[in-house]
Order: C-alpha cells, then sequence, then structure tokens
C-alpha cells in the first residue's frame, strides 16, 4: 500500500515502441528505460506537480534484449527525479515496448493545490520557454551520421533528455497560466496550448541551442520541429515574477518567445503563419 | 487533477499483447480491451481495494486495427468495475500492445486501512477460491476447436473474464490473511501465495467448472493448470466468518478447498505432491 500523498493526484502514461520512439542502433537500452520514465516525468512538470510512483510495464522478445541494462535506465531516471517504481510486468512480444504509468502530487507549497493546465492562457500573457530547442534533433543528425563526437552535449540531450521538474515547480510559483511540455516540437506544441486556451500565438523568435548548426540542417527549423527536447512551454501574465522566481531558485532564466493574443485564429511567427510542424509518432 | 482517496493508493499494471494473451482470431478486440481492464480490477480486488482510476497506453498497427472496437471493451469493463479511464496514449508498433495501469483505493469500511496480501497466510488456516475453477481454458478450447455453441457461458468466461471485486471485499471484511488472483492457473498461484507467506498446502479438492469435460481434456487438469479464470484464491482463520460474510452480502459462498500447513516444503494435493503447473505467458 502507497500512504496518501497530500494533495490531489496526477496519473498520466506514455508507452515508447522500439523503432518508433528510439532508434536502438544509436541509443542504449539503458537511455530507452531512461526516456520511458522521463517522458511521464516531464507530464507532471509540465502541471507544475511532483512524481510519487510509477508503474513499468515491458514487452519484448525475451531472450534477445538484455532487460538489466533496460532497467538500468528505468531505475536510474526514477532515482534522478524521486520517483519509485512499485509494480509493473514484464512479457514476451515480438517488438520491445516499455510502457510508465506514473502517479503524481498535485498540491504545490506556493500555488495551492491546482496544477497547472494547457487551457488558462490569456490575451496578453508572456510565452516562455525553459530552455533552447533543436538539441535532441542535432544529437539525433549526429548520431545518425557517426558524427556524435563533435558534439557530446547534444547528443547526450538526444538520449538522455531531461525532464524540467524544479522549472515546472518554479513556473507554477510564478503564476504560470498555462504549461506544456515540449515533446513533439514547438510548432505543434504551441499550437496544442494554443487550442486548448482558445487563443492566439505571435511568436517572435525561435531560440536556437548552441552547435544545432554543426548537424546540417536549417536551425531554426530543428528547433521548430525537431521535437524531444522536452523544455517546458508555458505562459504567464507577469515576465518580472518569473524571471525573480525563476533567480531565486537558482534556476536558468526562461526565454521570452512571444505573447498570446485574443484571437484564437491569429498564430504567427513573426510576419508569417506559425508553421503546424513538429514529431508526429503517429 | 484527481481527488484525494480516502485511504491510501493501489497502483498496479499489466500489458497484454496480441497473440500472447489472446488469439485476435478467436476472441474480438472489444473482449481483448475488456480483458486488459479486467486483468488489472482483479489485482486491486486480491488485494481487498476498490478501483479508482485508470490509465490506457495501446500500441498498434494502426491503419489495420479497429481501435474503437478495442476502446469499446475498455470503457466497457471500466463502467462495469466503476473504474475511470483518466489518460493514456495511442502509438504505433507493429504488434498490438495494450498496457493498463491502475490506482486503487486501499481502505475498506470494516477491515481498515491495510490491504491483503499474498504474505499473510498462517498454519491451520482455509484455503477458499471463490468460485469453480477450468471454465476459460474450456472456453478457449472449444472456440479453438469450432464448437463455441457447446457451451456458451464457458466461451463468454474466456472472453470476457469478471473480477471479482464484490468477493475480495467480502474475503477481506471476513479477515482473510492472504490472497491472490488465479490467473495463471491454481497451480503456480497456490505455490506463488504460499511462498510469499512461507508456509505449506494441503489442497485437498480441485473445484472443476460444470462443463469442462465438454472440451475434452482431463477436467481436473484443466482447472488446476488452465489459468485465466480471475476467481480468488484466499485464505481465512475462521470459515464460518467467511461464509457468513458473503451469504450476508449476497454472494456465491467461497468454496473451501484445503489447508495451510506449517511445514513450507509440505505442498500436497491430497496424497500426491501439488504438481507445479500453470500457464507462463513468459
Amino acid at each position: 500500500m502507497l500512504p496518501r500523498p497530500a494533495g490531489g493526484l496526477l496519473f498520466c502514461a506514455d508507452a515508447l515502441v522500439a523503432g518508433v520512439h528510439a532508434d536502438l542502433s544509436l541509443v542504449g537500452l539503458d537511455d530507452f528505460g531512461w526516456k520511458a520514465v522521463a517522458v511521464n516525468v516531464s507530464d507532471i512538470a509540465a502541471m507544475g506537480g511532483r512524481p510519487l510512483w510509477a508503474t513499468v510495464t515491458v514487452s519484448g522478445p525475451l531472450g534477445e534484449i538484455d532487460f538489466d541494462l533496460l532497467y538500468d535506465g528505468v531505475l536510474s531516471a526514477a532515482a534522478e527525479y524521486g520517483c519509485a517504481v512499485v509494480g509493473g510486468d514484464l512479457t514476451s512480444a515480438p517488438t520491445l515496448v516499455v510502457s510508465v504509468a506514473m502517479v503524481g502530487d498535485a498540491s504545490h507549497p506556493v500555488a495551492g493545490p491546482s496544477p497547472v493546465l494547457r487551457s488558462g492562457a490569456g490575451a496578453g500573457d508572456t510565452f516562455f520557454v525553459t530552455g533552447p530547442l533543436g538539441r535532441s534533433a542535432a544529437g539525433l543528425e549526429l548520431l545518425r551520421s557517426g558524427r556524435a563526437g563533435e558534439a557530446p552535449d547534444l547528443v547526450a540531450a538526444h538520449r538522455r533528455p531531461r525532464a524540467r521538474l524544479a522549472e515546472g515547480e518554479a513556473a507554477r510559483a510564478a503564476g504560470s497560466s498555462a504549461m506544456i511540455d515540449v515533446s513533439d516540437g514547438l510548432g505543434l506544441d504551441l499550437h496544442r496550448l494554443a487550442d486548448a486556451s482558445g487563443v492566439g500565438v505571435l511568436l517572435e523568435a525561435v531560440p536556437v541551442a548552441d552547435g544545432v548548426a554543426l548537424a546540417g540542417g536549417h536551425p531554426e527549423t530543428m528547433a521548430l520541429g525537431g521535437g524531444e527536447d522536452y523544455e517546458l512551454l508555458f505562459t504567464a501574465a507577469d515576465p518580472d515574477m518569473v524571471r525573480q522566481e525563476f533567480a531565486t531558485r537558482g534556476l536558468r532564466n526562461p526565454i521570452r518567445i512571444g505573447t498570446v493574443v485574443a484571437d484564437p485564429k491569429e498564430r504567427r511567427l513573426r510576419d508569417a503563419p506559425l508553421p503546424d510542424v513538429g514529431w508526429a509518432h503517429r
């Protein structure tokens, strides 16, 4: 039995499929296990919550896969984010699928009981992201082209994405009105947040991470559509309060990228329409 | 956000793989979805808890599978057992895998906060099962041999197994010392409960369901090793209290099948060694 948490609960689940969500000729099974946990922590982080417990079900070709290595990654990520793996299942299947479900605590010492949703953005709010984008996509491209040594930090960003747990808590404490994790690319996730909130978007800048140009593609396109960066995209009415809250907590300053506008049909990147690009696994 | 439940939490997860846990040429996708939920409810029932919420992640060949039909079964089972589906994910994969995670309430109005575990059986306790066994295995055999019409109730037991939620609560109220659901066969699950409790088993009877002989195999072997009946196997110190509690709640009387003995090495079916048979999906 698990103790009753202090506040309301968050409950999410995500499955990763080998060959769809990761190329196991380029990343390790331990990286795959890490990612399966980290993407769920990221979902909890995007609500400003804290992960408590996870279950992990693994289906895959028994005898072919080093499950110890896979679970090493699972348990490393669980330890990193303070989340206990409390159950699960291992079963035979032709393809490797790792499904993680996670329960989190929705309460927040400063912001109270209600988590941040995607749907609360209001006209005039400022858009922030917690870090520059395109790192994972660039890292994947370097791995594919056998140039991993050129930018180990980008490769690490692809192999072991970080969930922005502390940043999610800070954004919530600073009164964030809406939040989502950038899992499928800023181009898709911005539209999702705007759709859920019934607002429009004026995107003024696409923050491109250092070194993304090394990968050879168009840097802004990689930052906008690459996905899997797991930075948090959030809106807030008071930008100064956001900057102060992040500074107080010793976190990197979030990057201001645009403004929420009232008309839900208005979706612009500077003077052009905001492209609807991103990484869809379906 | 989900409301804070009254008691401690139960959290479990199980994945079903097409071709491993179900033959989709014999059962419907809706049956497969039902079963994915029911097996998790059964895990909660075996602790004497109540299901609250579920997440459902589905991976499978998009474009080939009728996901609406699958979700019909998922939602029917969720409604049947009073469990809300609160999240999940649908993603592309070569093989169909449905992974359900479930949060339950561990508290019990009569028995208090601690759920029933597998590990509490004591020497002298009585073994009960909540119903006769072999129905699912016989139903599967009838489906395979094209004789489903001969015993629709056995076929239904295979297609849409029932989780014994009310029976689990009754067993707990009657002071059950240990409990497990018979998912892999009485032959395996008895050993599991005995191993967890550090006790031995004297099994005096194997309750065979009506009609199991129709399927053509050896009835007692099918009841002992067939698995997937999802009846509950439990121990209790006071058999009269068990019978009274089930009767008061209008439930079918559980079947007394044997006695817990002190020596953990003693595992007997009448005068013979208790076979270690059952359905292992691994």
